[in-house]
């Protein structure tokens, strides 16, 4: 009856209804987006219909470093371009999204798929640290860079990785991204913890 | 080879590509929203991309008012609870549906589907004043709304239409919307040509 009731067909209602359903969106912007999408040429349309599917249906798991993928393993697994004796771990593929960006880092990845969390029951078993451990005993790696996030868990994944891979693969470096001033930043405004890092991770200069 | 670069998936950029086409959509929420279509199940996925196909599918134009419907004629015109000895007209369903919400109206619609605009090429002729004109000249209207934008194009529109209808269906009585101060506005802020509208509508107090 809101159909009746708003001047919107049932279709259009359920569109609009679907779109307010996304992250971020309310009623004014799905309704804009509805009728947006009714404007379009039904190819253009169809595109967006059909790239929400092809998403559901092609995207998985690589077998190898847990990245999405499309194949067995991800395009940077299968890269030859990259540099397979330093692995990257990071606790989402947003992480290493935005490490990409960078273009500040050329080795492989390893995805937690997320973090060691006692209070919500998570602990490192529940990650995927048992394929990490098994890819880094496999040979080529010579050094494993924790980047879990700057934060309680983050650090405390980190540690609980470290152990880990001590215990299962001696001769592997294991390193843990720097803490400290971000650049850009001002001392007199940046937080205690920050200020904290930066002085007691300060290095020589040559 | 963007999706190697950046870490997203061939489908994934595709998606976030689409999404990105649509008003008001940016890259970076873009990507969140295709985040979140990944991290849905695949029934609520489907539910959206369905949902555009229907739009697409099924929403066509009332044969009557032209007011969007899924059926030969829009919900409005098939309600019996509608007045039908009124007819409101504007330039587009966006208008309708404002007016549906306002729900200060319980006759029927005529949609011209855009205005009069000389500029532009375009007149009379070229919106549904036709079907206006027999709509009325069929029988039970007794009034016609003109419920066109109060702008010069908008106002021009309305003068058109009255003429059509004067000369083609003499005992309909033709109104215009009311022009003047907006609810809740102040005096000392609103244009000249507010005031000036307010001042030449105003109105005998009984």
């Amino acid at each position: 009856m809101t159909a009746a009731v708003e001047g919107f067909t049932d279709s259009l209602a359920r569109l609009v209804e679907e779109f307010r359903k996304l992250p971020g969106i309310g009623s004014k912007t799905a309704e804009r987006l509805a009728f947006h999408v009714l404007k379009l040429s039904t190819d253009k349309a169809m595109a967006l219909a059909y790239a929400i599917r092809d998403v559901k249906r092609n995207v998985r798991r690589c077998v190898d470093c847990f990245n999405l993928a499309e194949q067995d393993r991800c395009a940077i697994c299968e890269s030859p371009a990259r540099d397979r004796t330093v692995v990257c771990v990071v606790e989402s593929e947003l992480d290493l999204i935005a490490i990409e960006r960078s273009q500040a880092y050329r080795g492989l990845y390893h995805v937690l798929m997320g973090r060691v969390s006692p209070l919500d029951g998570i602990g490192p078993e529940q990650l995927t640290t048992e394929k990490l451990v098994s890819r880094v005993r496999a040979g080529d790696v010579r050094e494993v860079i924790l980047a879990t996030n700057p934060d309680v868990e983050g650090d405390g994944t980190a540690l609980h990785v470290a152990e880990l891979l001590k215990s299962a693969a001696s001769g592997v470096r294991v390193t843990r991204i720097a803490k400290g001033m971000p650049a850009g930043s001002q001392i007199e405004y940046v937080s205690d913890s920050i200020l904290k890092d930066a002085l007691s991770g300060r290095k020589s200069l040559p």
